[in-house]
Order: structure tokens, then sequence, then C-alpha cells
């Protein structure tokens, strides 16, 4: 029997999407469980964490598990990829190794690894993820690669709580681009266009330029997903009409992905669009709209302080919930396959 | 209501005090209890630590609950501490996020983070410990900042069981500056001059000049503090005289505040006064004193071998009572208001 | 009464050691306990470690237990070791101190502490290990320095299992050196010396040239190992005879000691001898060999895909019994005198 993973929620069906979000809300009001009694869950993180590190540790423990927390060499970790190589690099060992041993001392692997931000034809292969779920003999989960499920799942627990509804035909959803002052990594972006199209929004891409548009694998599954799903996608560069009338606004920055690795010519469009920022007047536009952002934010160059402290403002929720989507997705991975 | 923190001993009542020393002490006996069942507890470590992060996560579990281990950033940490800062620096996060956040996931944050040692002006405000506790739903815990509370307790507790007393009333205690190669924090020395002054011990701060006196707004406290307490304090830059008839020589090493950020010109004052090491000599003028230090400790240095391995030496109980009254105040703090 | 600690093998009986092994085989099948309940660990890493922490933090939580990981300064740590030191160099704290307190928090200590690599002389005394086992007042664990018996006990059991026997009299086990572009440390090339001599095979060292010979006190301790044991132990350069009729092959690279922190000289020597990679067409001289290595290793160098993926390959079985031996360890070690 092939193993679950939760690599992308592209590989989940709609309706393991929701009885997920469901779980998850049992588990806000229920905290503790034994979904993960004896069980333990080592937690890898080839790039810092403080959120996601702290959740799934404390949702762990509170399904009675274990969690170790496992920071390879830091930065660069000395693991080979490529089958059949010859190692004679800086690399140690092989993921073959890694993943196996692993797999006969826990029963979950989490993992997080941003791309180099070398070359995106080599990231946009996600290959640290892909290596780890292909040698484990146990379920691997997407702490953030290029893609942030766990942060979908919460976003869309945020969403249906704040907006009163699972069903978001009709709604407009604005995925906006904004300003920071390094180019990041795209993995969140192209998780709310992925799970806003997946949940029957009508959304908007804006973005400064044709070269912010997200990679086109995961523009590819949006368009699928509206398909499907029945809402709508599109691209804009204009602030005001993709504001207008926007039921959700979730802003994000990132790198333009044909400056990859080569960031200098990139950095005067970047400067030019400080005026993404998102702001009261232009939420004044939107339909009261729920704002979000996955954190961490930097105040007053991507939203102001007066729009992270209103109401509308689901950031502080949405993080809150990645502790009870993934104790969902652990007790998903961790259980019995679904009959 | 209120939440209640543990920034500063000078925050809580006497009465408070002593509370929390005797639930200590019941601790020593009793290693395991329920106080932090199901509870968890944020330790962020903005400097490294061994004593404090042992102490505390095994103190958490002991009681029930589960530690999560931050270390952001390791030295520096990228968050913002100004209100309405537009974040275009080096922090990514503001502290309001931080805060709020991490209030949604754990019962309690201890914090540790030390001077940046550029500008004491800057940081005498405790600015990340109070912005902490400005933005956070639950309580704080001071693992150390520009005082250290829990050390304070720990070496109340030892002087309780060496002195045999709770009543410190009509004690000498030396509080006295020791040499080390380079300049030190004054946290534990604000502490002690605190912690001393408060139970009443007849306090003498022995430094080398005037400009080893401690902050202003710590020596006003300690003045009002023996006001209340009827002790009394006095500085004193005489060896002999200042370890004669002491009940108590606690010593530490600090930089010299005037020179803070610009050690040069303090170096030679503090170099031509390596003899305020404490030896068997110093501690033969005493009233068979006690001895003790918050470790680390420069054997030979701050202290002879022979003082250190002396019976009358505290270091290690103080050291470990750090375990038990960490967890009286971790119990306080996660327990009923008081009626 | 005198501290046990688990510093060599050297040090059991080897009664105790097939106690150990009985032990660990029952953790295998049972994989949760008692012998920690409440009781604590502190795990101390001067080294980076993966499989170590893995397997000790785990099996700690296993047993009922609580393992804090501590990692005191990362690369460097400032502790000073000598007796009567006057400390005013680098070190912050003496081990007494360190020892002392960490005795009055936990109830066991396991620590990894590599080899300098600038002078054998100074490292071939394990001092780190030493000063530990002397000051502390609770049972020392080595989780590897300049031996690594942990790493012994897991590739015991392994050879028990693959073998089908516990007595390994009659049978040829090659410790084979192999290529690696870096001097590595000879811990576990000592240990399997000591485990492979202590359990009675006939033990064939294989190995480049005369320099490459392990420690005396390690060769030694396994002449005395054979003469007791009824095994045997020789030298061999050349490859075709040591792999002939071989039952057991165990690879792996360590530096020559004669060029120990001035490694420039054996570099070409080592190059010169990468053909000792363990390949199939090695294996095909021996008896049906089990092969095994320690990991981490890098394929294609030390051994070839076709063998690291072979069903006679116990290295992903041997890193798995890390686990079941190390609890059979602790729990040892916490448990009883024996009567």
């Amino acid at each position: 029997m092939a193993i679950r993973h939760f690599l992308s929620t592209q590989d989940l069906s709609r309706d393991e999407l929701e009885r997920l979000l469901d779980a998850a809300d049992g588990y806000r009001n229920t905290k503790f469980g034994d979904a993960l009694r004896g069980k333990s869950v080592a937690l890898l993180f080839l790039n810092p964490s403080m959120r996601t590190r702290t959740s799934f540790e404390l949702g762990t423990w509170q399904l009675g598990g274990h969690a170790v927390v496992l920071q390879p060499g830091k930065d660069a970790w000395g693991i080979e990829f490529a089958p059949n190589a010859v190692m004679d690099g800086d690399a140690e060992e092989h993921i073959a190794e890694v993943a196996r041993v692993l797999s006969r001392y826990v029963d979950l692997i989490g993992l997080r690894a941003f791309p180099k931000f070398v070359d995106w034809q080599e990231d946009r292969q996600d290959k640290v993820l892909k290596s780890f779920a292909r040698h484990a003999a146990v379920p691997v989960i997407n702490m953030e690669t290029i893609l942030h499920p766990c942060q979908e799942l919460a976003h869309a627990m945020m969403l249906r709580d704040r907006l009163g509804t699972k069903d978001f035909r009709g709604r407009k959803y604005v995925l906006t681009w904004t300003y920071h002052p390094k180019p990041l990594n795209t993995a969140v972006a192209n998780s709310a266009l992925l799970i806003a199209t997946r949940l029957g929004f009508d959304v908007t891409l804006l973005c400064p330029t044709p070269e912010y548009v997200l990679d086109e694998q995961f523009m590819q599954q949006a368009r699928g997903n509206v398909a499907e799903s029945g809402g709508s996608l599109s691209i804009s560069h204009d602030i005001e009409s993709a504001y207008g009338g926007a039921d959700v606004v979730y802003a994000k920055s990132w790198g333009a992905l044909p400056y990859f690795g080569n960031w200098g010519p990139e950095k005067p469009i970047r400067d030019a669009h400080r005026h993404f920022m998102v702001d009261e007047a232009k939420m004044a536009l939107t339909n009261n709209a729920v704002f979000s952002h996955c954190l961490p934010l930097r105040r007053n160059i991507k939203a102001t302080d007066a729009v992270m402290d209103a109401d509308y403002c689901g950031a502080i929720d949405e993080a809150e919930n990645r502790l009870h989507v993934q104790k969902a997705v652990m007790a998903w991975l961790a259980g019995p396959a679904p009959a």
C-alpha cells in the first residue's frame, strides 16, 4: 500500500480537504487527544522557523506524541539527493539512508526546505521534499518548500470562520503582491493561489508586472482548480480594479521568477511598486474584505499598522489555526487508511 | 484583569515573595506536580543558556507541561519593538505579532534578552522584555535581561537554608565586584542588590571605584527596600572593612556603566583590581560567611579553588534551587489569581 | 558506592554486555517501558548529531523520561578541564561546576565530544569525557568521543540477528578502512576493533599501510580481548586475502594517527587507496558476509550503491538498533545496582 504524504493540497480530494478542516475545527475546542499516543515525529528544519516549529511540537505533544526537532547542518545540509551519485563533494550522506533510518525511529517526518534561490529551474522541482517522500517508509509532511500546504489549511480555516461559510463560490479573493526589500520565496503565494482556486473563489492575482506571475506549474493547477470548483482566475496589475468588491485580501511579497538568482535588475521594478502596501484606502475599495497574511510581516511596508490592528485582520487567527490544522493532518496521516 | 508577569521581584509584595520561596521549598521534596498539566511554555533565548534552559524545561515537564525552546535568529533577532515603525531595516516581524501569536499557542512565555552592550541608556529601559509583556496575552517570565529575578529567588532560598532563618535583619551581606577579563552584564548584580535589600540585610556594595556603582534606578529601588525592610545599604571600596563581620559574600563581575559600549578606558581600572578575587584570606575576615555566585564562574579569577570547594560555598545549591523556584513561579503564574 | 558510567564496553563484563544486548532485544518488541519514569537525561552535544540525538531523545521518552538536549557553544565550548587552572583564557566555567550542577538537575548525562584533531596525544586521553565522569554525581554515557560504545552494542545486536548466533568464535570479521576525502575520527574503528575481538571473532584489520593501524591503547585492549574470548587479531594490507572467507565486513574511514593535525602528507597516501571502497567484487570473495557501516556513508566512495542496497547490508538495522541498545543502557544505569 502506498504511503500517504502531505506534500501539496493538490494531492487531496476536495472531500479530504473538507474533512481535515472539520477535524481542525474540533481541535480548537478539544485541545488534547490520543491520535499520536506513543507516536513520534521528526521535524527537520533546513531553514529557521518559530511558528511552524512551535505549532508542530505542541500539536504533537497535545495528541500524546513526541516531536524531535532537528536542524541539520543549520543552513547547508550535506545530503545527496541524486541517485547513483559518486559522493566526493560536500554531502556526507545520501537521502536514501537519512530517510530510511528516520523511518525506523519515527512515525511521521515533517520537512522544511526552502529554495536555494540560485536557479529556479532546479528549485521548482522540489527535490529535497520529493526525495524524502520517495525514500521514507513513513508519511512526510511539507512544512514549507516551494509550497506551504499547512498554511493553506490554516488560511482556509480562518476564511470559513470570518466569512461564515464553507462555500466560497461567487466571492472575490485578491492575492496581492506587496513590496519587501528582499526577493522572497513564492511558496505562500503559490499556496494561496492553489487553495483559493480550490475553494471556488473568483481569484485575482494582483502583481506589479507580468514578470511577477507565479510559476506555470502552479498557474496551471490553479486553472484546473477553477474549472472544477466553479471559481475563476484572472491576473491584474491594476490595484483599484483588483481591490474593487473584494471579499478577501491576502498579501504576500515574492521575487519575480525571471530574475531568480540574479536579482539585480529586479530591484528597481520592485522598488517602484512600494505603493502596493495594503492600507486603509485600498481596503475601503473592498466589500468589507477580510485581510490576512501568513506572517512574519513588516509593518508599514507590506501593510499599515491600521490594517494589521483592524478587526478585519485575520492574520493572528490564521497563525493560531496552524496548530489546529497540523494536528488534523498528523492525526490523519498517523491514523488508519480511510475505508 | 491585568495579566501577572514575573519581570522583577520589585513587582511582588514581600508576602508574595515569601510564598514563592515556601512553594519552592515544597518542590524540593515533591518533585512532580500537576500545576502545569496540559499547559505549555515558550522559552525564548535571545542569548545562550544551559542552567536556565535545563531547569525551566525540566521544571515544566515535572509539573505536567511542555516547554518549547526557541532561539530566534541565534544572536540577532529581527524583531521590531518600536511602535509605528516603518520596517524597512533588518527586522522581519513586529513584537505585536510575535507576542500575540505565541500567546495563542502557549500558556507562559519565558524570555532571555541580554543588553546589546552598546548604549546603556537604551539597554537600561529593558525594552524587549517590556514589549513582550505589553503585547502578550499570557504571563511573561524574565529569564535574565538587565535583572535576573529567578536567580534572586534561588539565591534567597539558599540563604534561608544556609543561615537557617527567614528573617535576615541584622545580618551583613556583601555584594562584591570581582575581576573578569571582559565587562559583563550587570543583571545579577542589580538583582542581588534588590533581593538582599528586600530581605532586610545590611548590604554593602563593594566595588573598585564609584564608577562601578550600579544603575541609579536599581540603587533607588534598593534604598526604598531598606527603608521598608529595616536593613541598610552602603557603598564601599575597601575590601577589609567590607568583608569584616559579613554573614554573606556574594560575588559578581560587571562592567562599569560610564564606559558602557566604549570599554577601552575601563580596562586598566578593571585590570588594576584583580585582587578583588574572593579567597580564603578575605573569607577569614567574615563572620563564617556563606559564599555564593550565580555561575558560570572562572576559578582562580573570581574565586579561588579553595573557596569554591569549601563547605561554605552555596553556589551549587543555589543553581539547584533555580529548578525549585522556577517551578513555584510558573505554578503561581499559571494558577488562579489570588483571592 | 562508585557510580556506574558507560564510557567504554571494556568497563563491562562479558556477562553485562550480553545482558544489555538481551535487554535491547526486548525493547525491539516492547517499545514502551517505565525504566526512566520521572527521570531526566541531559544530552550534551559538543558536536552535531542526528541519529544519536533522535534515538536517545526518543528512547528516553519511550521509557517515561525526559531528555534535555544541550549544544553548548556549538563548536567550541568554554569549559576548563584542568584542575587548579587560573581561568583567564576563553573558558567561562570549570567542569567541576558544570558536572555538579547538571547532576542536581538530571539522572543521567550523555556526552558527545569529538577529538579536536590537532594533537592526538591530547585527544587520546579523552579528557572531556573522563572529567565529566569524575565530577558528575550521576552516570555518564559516552555518545562518541574517541570510542563509540553505543554503536558497538547496535553493531553487535545486528550481528546476532544476521548471523543467527550469540557465539561468534570461528567467524571471520574484517574491519576495513575505506577512502574518504577528509581524515575522520577513529572512534568507530576503535570501537569495532574492541567489540569484534570481545565477541570472539577472528578479526582482520584491513588498512592501506601500517600507519593506519589504530592507537596502541586500543590494539592492546583488542589483544587482551582475543586472549580471553578465544578469537584472534591480525593486521592486513591485502584486500583479497582479508576479504577471503569473511563472515562480516565492517567499513570505516579514518585518518592515520602519525599525521594527526598535520594532514598534508597523509593525503596522497589516502588518495592512493580509493580502491578500498567496498564493492560487489570484494564482497564476492567473502563467505556471504554481512556488510555494515555506522553511517553517515558517502555512496560510491566508501561503498557502492549495489552494496548499500544489497540484502546483506545491515547498516539500516544497525542504525535502528541504536534506539534499542541505548534504552537498555539507560535503563541499566538508572536502575538499581546489580545484586
